[in-house]
């Protein structure tokens, strides 16, 4: 078959892409390109799971023209499945569209298949109970012509006399309402005042519990926790990949984005206005009864799997959103709020404020209650953002005598060193690699995906196990492995593995004198490769393989992490750390002792080294139930010193022997006995 | 002609209405209806000056039903000055649309001719200099690698130290232009910071001037000052009719109107924000130069009669203005923040709220600068609103021994009485009739209209002046006066002058035994009528009289004024006010000496009764040059005693007597020499 017969996809978010045959329909070409698209028929053009988005236009980052047109002519059944808005829009069904030519398919959430296992759980940390939203109950008299004073003064009144409440001044949507609210209620009334100065809501009555969401805004994930403000209770926890995934993965591609397009920040700001509306109703939907749901499929189908289904239904709506929090890096929270990106991303980096906010949420185009503030966390410096600022008031590394490494590794890495005597921040260029994307079998946690590996010392004979199947290849017929690919945990373990066995050097380099059928070299550019699962053991029917190109992508990722640690723990003066703390989604996944051998950070006593899961998610949820989180944010975000990595002295130095596994000259004593003297002292 | 040949027209704002014969043009129905259209070309469809817009719908208020097709066929001529979107909406040339059915024909402003002589000019009252918004100049560093800090912290860290500002918040809007005007100004800048604690606008480099605008929603006009917020001049003063007049004429029938219609508040409240919108853009295109104006016909139609031509071109808009504040009756402040007023309207008459409003001029939808607040003054009780604390503010009872009595006659009669030991106001129902309206030859303070009279004792000859013409009818020939009705101001010189001259008793019944041509009985209805001019001296061919009837209107609402006074001074526990002030249009016009004739108020010394203009839009002005006069408002508003009149003992007794010219047994002393003692101690 000719070349003229292929033709370039490139699927999003993910950025899977390659070369197609034309004629193949979408779902045929993700699953060449290893895309999971939803299907329940097989392709038949009966369930509807497989719609994708086709985008029109020049993607100057691929280099291609994307078109409707490409996608080849519109079939009958589409129509039972696609309204006509959305067919305007681009919207297709994967198993009717055909690849015509160049094509950029956007897979919207709801049909991803093997839905990404998102670690944004909430975590059970201790917040003290202090909303920025109280609810106070009030009866005031019925206007007299003696006593004829106004509704809102009667209510003013007797927040002062039973609770102490003065000044305070009310929120005209509320002022509107407040008239019929009291009538309603008989003069008896619930008055949500937010920070003991504004009233923000009056309901008829008497009104016990009231909901606030914490919203996470990750560069790739997008999470948000309904908390019931009363009890504390997180209700559900949704999330959703962040819409902007389609400017660019990473925050300096986004922020390229809005500076070659003069609607580009407007756009990017809309989405993700847009996303966060989408988990505030699907957080709602959430507490709904099921035949609710059944109604719209679409918020069945995004369900979170943290739904108890025996909780009574409060069938709550956005108006009942009371309070939001907001955290997220630098970019994603300038973005967010529609400020110039720009200057975040050029040297020196700097933002256009550090300090919270307290913005109404119809401000920025969100829709919960009308009279409702969000509170955005405040950011440190540069690429040290709200996010990280979460990650502090959750952790509170600024409380304790111990001296902690906290790291955040999401697309970026974030790094905070200290303890109540002094904190520095920096953040380094991870890039994705550590994540699994970028590299040729790289991909997201999902099932299929290889998550655990040990390579025998002596034989090189490799087992693993993959997401969705407990047994170990070893303990499985090839068949039932269904193997698609690596994950980011499977990324360390495959690397820290082939150090451990010998099979690569402390310079990361395969060892040439090894002789092992795994290790070969690629009959295409014929460059070294190490087979990590046969095409039998695979549901891609291709040999899944790591590259030496591979190796060197994490070690760079690895190499400006450990740099970053290393110069903090210099500018600290110490030599040694008590506690690591990991968080975000790859610190739930990843096994402490392989990150130790691969050297990913200094180090640390093994029973030391923690997962802390979604800290920034958590300082969102105890920002959101505890007022004083939000001064402890504010003090924080002030009192971190930031160290920016590349100034200083050594800097390549340090990185280019930081590159080395675990790293050339430092000692790590907690890896004796667990990496072979030989191994580990390798010259 | 037979009746079925007649039909009923209605003109708005102004109200007047009658039968006329169909098929004439609406702009000839105008004219028998004494009603000012204006026509440069005589009717002759050349100048487009006369459109009108044709209401259409069924109108409770009059009982009847308007539509455009009772307006005759399109004219190709009016296509020439209505575009098609106008014309769609009922636009129309009064010269050219016929009056085929019945008709509700809305007059807007700029086809006023003969615009009325609204007295809402800016005072000068001595107000100390102490804005709400003020602008500080700031020179930051730019960031570096040693010192990253983000833009808006450096400036307020500036702030902090060159003003001693701290704590401040900043406005999203703001926030967004922050980078790009702190580089457009080579980070040097001017920051607008509102009452000390948000700042609400960052201009590049120096910015001296800065502005606001202070408005007083009446319910038959609204006016408003912009102002210089550094030098406290008034630029202009433009004004013009409240729109919701087509929803009634009084507070009282817009309450019913929101009452009796699902949208009625929306679409009031949109009506007097787009009037507030228009004189925003009419007061920043004063300051445009004269070109500019020419391409908007409207604009410079519109254009102040206080516009100075030698003042160099502002060229503001409307992202200039940088505050607001507005004062008006406890309805228009309802209506217009959209605040249920039908409470207002109902006994006790609880308003939804009394104190003064700080809300983002983008939250009511008035277009000014994104970031700016408008202060809506505080209001006191049931019908004595947010501009009787303007008064208040402006003259300052509160700081003086005096007694004072301060009268503010609009289409409500508001009352304020007291000193600095304490203050009691009240509402009376004055009604419209003080201004010349209800009355068979009332009409508005327009060219042509009766202002000045006196009635010859011994003979019973009428001279009077009108407006537009300096030389009363004893220096002019008859057909020079062109007379058109009796306006506010004339209605008391003509009661007062029939009283003096014998002509009406003091129970304001025609003297029967007065023999006098110009005393008479009217044809028709055989009520006792007496001729102020002759139809030889009008512009409309008819004599215009004053009936019994409307004596007995005037005795009403003067009667009604001058029980409240007199129960308030009862409260008080006086005899006698030291100083009597009259505000609104009604007291620049009006005779003092002709008010006590009538008995309007009680006794006072002449030249103690002074008119102090708009003080309602004086306060406003107050409010947005001195910001600590907004918390004297929220203090006055809050300690002024409310009396409701008709809950007071005797108030019928007192009405009744009240209704006496000038009051039957109260002493006036001031009045011995003015008014003959036989006349004055009729019995």
């Amino acid at each position: 078959m000719g070349e003229h017969d292929k033709t370039r996809v490139i699927f999003q978010p993910s950025g899977r892409r390659g070369e197609v045959v034309k004629g193949i329909t979408i779902l045929e070409a993700s699953r060449q390109l290893g895309v999971d698209i939803e299907t329940l028929c097989g392709g038949r053009r009966i369930c509807g799971k497989c719609k994708v988005k086709v985008e029109d236009g020049f993607f100057e980052k691929y280099g291609i023209h994307s078109s409707k047109a490409n996608a080849g002519a519109w079939q009958e059944e589409e129509g039972k499945f696609i309204s006509p808005d959305k067919r305007e829009q681009g919207y297709r069904l994967g198993c009717c569209a055909q690849v015509q030519g160049d094509l950029l398919v956007f897979v919207p959430e709801e049909s991803r298949a093997g839905k990404q296992v998102v670690s944004k759980a909430a975590r059970n940390i201790a917040i003290e109970w202090n909303p920025a939203i109280k609810y106070y109950y009030v009866e005031v008299a019925e206007p007299t012509f003696k006593e004829p004073t106004a509704d809102l003064e009667r209510i003013l009144d007797e927040l002062n006399h039973r609770y102490g409440l003065t000044s305070l001044d009310i929120d005209l949507f509320t002022l509107r309402n407040l008239p019929s609210q009291l009538r309603a209620g008989g003069w008896k009334a619930t008055v949500a005042v937010w920070m003991d100065r504004e009233i923000v809501g009056v309901f008829p009555g008497k009104t016990k519990d009231y909901y606030g969401l914490a919203v996470d805004v990750g560069t790739t994930t997008v999470a948000a926790y309904l908390c019931n403000l009363v009890t504390m209770e997180v209700i559900d926890t949704v999330s959703m990949m962040n819409p902007q995934c389609k400017y660019g993965e990473d925050v300096m591609s986004r922020i390229s984005y809005h500076v070659m397009h003069q609607d580009g920040l407007q756009k990017m700001s809309d989405d993700i206005i847009q996303a966060i509306q989408d988990l505030v109703t699907q957080a709602c939907e959430g507490t709904h009864p099921t035949e609710n749901k059944g109604k719209n499929k679409k918020s069945e189908e995004n369900k979170s799997i943290t739904d108890d289904e025996d909780t009574p239904y409060l069938c709550l709506n956005p108006n009942d959103i009371m309070d939001m929090t907001i955290v997220g890096n630098t970019a994603m929270h300038h973005i967010l709020l529609k400020l110039n990106p720009e200057h975040v991303g050029l040297a020196p980096f700097p933002p256009v404020l550090h300090k919270g906010l307290d913005i109404k949420a119809r401000d920025l185009g969100i829709g919960i209650n009308a009279s409702a503030y969000v509170h955005v966390l405040p950011i440190e410096a540069g690429f040290v953002g709200a996010d990280n600022v979460g990650v502090l008031i959750a952790e509170e590394p600024y409380k304790k005598d111990e001296m902690q490494l906290i790291i955040d590794i999401g697309t970026n890495g974030e790094l905070v060193l200290g303890n109540k005597e002094k904190l520095i921040s920096s953040s380094c260029a991870t890039g994705p690699a550590l994540e699994g994307a970028q590299l040729v079998f790289g991909m997201r946690a999902a099932p299929g995906a290889i998550e655990r590996i040990t390579i025998d010392p002596d034989t090189h004979e490799v087992d693993y196990k993959v997401i969705g199947r407990d047994a170990w290849k070893s303990y499985s017929k090839p068949d039932e492995m269904g193997a698609k690919g690596i994950c980011g945990s499977g990324i360390l373990d495959v690397l820290a593995e082939l150090y451990r066995s010998g099979v690569i050097l402390k310079s990361g380099r395969f060892n040439a004198k090894l002789k092992c059928k795994r290790l070969r070299k690629n009959c295409e550019n014929n460059q070294p490769e190490f087979v990590i699962a046969w095409a039998e053991e695979t549901s891609i029917g291709r040999d899944i393989v790591i590259t030496q190109r591979d190796i060197r992508q994490i070690q760079l990722a690895k190499g400006a992490l450990y740099a970053g640690c290393k110069l903090m723990m210099r500018r600290m003066g110490i030599e040694r750390v008590d506690v690591v703390k990991i968080a975000g989604a790859f610190g739930t996944h990843v096994d402490r002792e392989k990150a130790l051998i691969m050297g990913l950070f200094p180090d640390c006593e093994m029973e030391r080294i923690v997962s802390v899961g979604n800290a920034a998610g958590d300082g969102a949820r105890a920002a959101l139930l505890n007022r004083t989180k939000r001064e402890e944010a504010e003090w924080v975000s002030g009192n971190v010193e930031y160290l920016e990595l590349t100034l200083e002295k050594d800097f390549q130095q340090e990185f280019v022997e930081a590159m080395q596994i675990p790293h050339m000259n430092d000692e790590f004593p907690h890896l004796e006995g667990i990496v072979s003297d030989e191994v580990l002292h390798q010259k």
